[in-house]
């Protein structure tokens, strides 16, 4: 097992609409989220990905400085990037999507960097299953932990396609309603069940301010999010903690069960960080020193010894 | 301090409707709800009621055969017990109330049984905010432990009164939705300053299936819910949380925060059988080696050492 981490997902363009504010074109898609909270660990990271040549080159420096390799984000002439606009409510756990351009991604093929084929672990960002599945397909051996993260709009469109990187899959971070939705169940326990059978071996639910639960078997693990006193905006929350998650498995070398619950915290201490800003922006100022004083918070919050009376 | 819990609120029948189950006319009230919860402790407990002459003997007698004192139930001839019924909706975390009966509540004033004048801890169930007040007056001391729970309906009706109630409380418990109704805030960490201020020392925001967390000067800990393979019905599930509660806390007779973390496990514990069957029903059937047993569940389910990288 090496420390070589794969991200694979958009680079994209958000326009963010909230309560509170409103950003043009900042610079979002899960690749950035993810791959910028992994690089607060210490691996080796690609991003696969493409843009358009729109795309700023401060933004792709963001992510060089950070030592993630970019050699394969292909950048393609006469397309656009990859933009989403979407507008979130009042309690900010809903939200609308306003407009999507495909841009750049209608026929792309993800290539792997060839000093990643051997990458042992890979973080698929939610995307279209079809391009999951070619990433998947260019490993040379078997990556020893593949995480993957989907949406709404994959399990209704394209959802044969999205059963196969489930069956592929080693960690499926989905959030309740995406779970629902794939199962066709209503009772957590039983969609997660059925996840299982589906071969997932480990399910991450997401539930946003509520936290998250990992599955494994007949084990689980949950971590409650941190209260905060500012929720700006919850764009990317998702794949910053994938970002956590997969990034503190691929430094660890560890993928038990154990170690993943302390994958599941720092994946939620990164998130929380993520939403205290609009768009990407908190995440370029974090530094390890912080991430640990909110683990701590989140031990002193959920930690207790039961006295038997 | 002692060992004497005094639990104020309504008894009633309860008629509900859940995708998956309909019974009429039930066992239900706050009082029922907390006051079995409660039971499990080593404590003494009495109840401050009153019912209508349709209330069957056999209820109270559930009461009784588990050594809480009915002496201030008071049975009003003429009088129709309190009746609420209600609709859950698939997902089971709205619903929709039917029609409520006040009969006996019409001009009730409660009388504290004379053997608990001193009892060192309180729980005022949801009911009309001055009908709380009418209690606390008779006290000969101030409990060691006031536990106060409400709904939005007295937030709307009598809102003043509501607030005397929250000066004078130790520990409020309500719904996220409830405490961004009294202070008018939409994020939880400011509701909670507010009702602090507004003289609650101690706050517990219940979640339902998303669990509860406790707030006291700086500090908080946080429970999750058990996942749980069956939801039957969610009704009393706040009021078993409170009487869990406020059991755990007399029979230990330590009120400190972290006394209170395990009051809060052990009220989670206690809810998660509620919902399991319809009404009060799993309230009557379990023990303690059950409750042990879904103690360590939850511990399981949340503790984590912190692996520093």
């Amino acid at each position: 097992m090496n420390n070589k981490l794969l991200t694979v997902g958009t680079l994209a363009f958000d326009t963010i609409e909230t309560p509170f504010v409103r950003v043009e074109r900042t610079m979002g898609g899960a690749a950035n989220y993810s791959a910028l909270a992994s690089a607060i660990f210490d691996i080796e990271q690609a991003i696969v990905s493409v843009v358009g040549e729109d795309y700023p080159a401060s933004f792709l420096q963001i992510l060089s400085e950070r030592e993630i390799d970019i050699t394969q984000v292909e950048k393609r002439v006469g397309k656009k990037t990859f933009f989403w606009s979407g507008r979130y409510y009042e309690n900010m756990n809903e939200r609308e999507t306003l407009e999507t351009q495909d841009g750049v991604l209608q026929d792309y093929i993800p290539k792997l960097p060839s000093h990643f084929l051997d990458a042992s672990f890979v973080l698929l960002g939610n995307q279209h299953p079809q391009l999951q599945l070619e990433v998947l397909d260019q490993f040379v051996a078997p990556p020893s932990l593949i995480v993957s993260d989907t949406m709404n709009y994959w399990i209704d469109h394209s959802f044969e396609q999205l059963k196969e990187v489930i069956q592929k899959t080693d960690v499926l971070t989905v959030s309740d309603q995406e779970a629902f939705a794939i199962t066709q169940e209503k009772v957590l326990l039983k969609a997660v069940e059925k996840l299982q059978q589906m071969g997932a071996t480990y399910i991450i639910i997401k539930r946003g301010e509520h936290g998250a639960m990992l599955f494994h078997e007949d084990k689980s693990f949950y971590t409650p999010a941190l209260p905060l006193c500012k929720v700006c905006d919850p764009t990317g929350a998702g794949d910053t903690f994938a970002g956590g998650f997969v990034g503190y498995m691929a430094q660890t070398g560890d993928i038990s069960f154990e170690n993943m619950k302390n994958g599941l915290v720092y994946a939620t201490v990164l998130a929380s960080f993520c939403v205290e800003e609009v768009g990407a922006s908190k995440l370029l100022t974090i530094n390890k020193e912080e991430v640990l004083r909110r683990l701590f918070s989140l031990k002193e919050l959920t930690q207790f010894d039961i006295k038997v009376v």
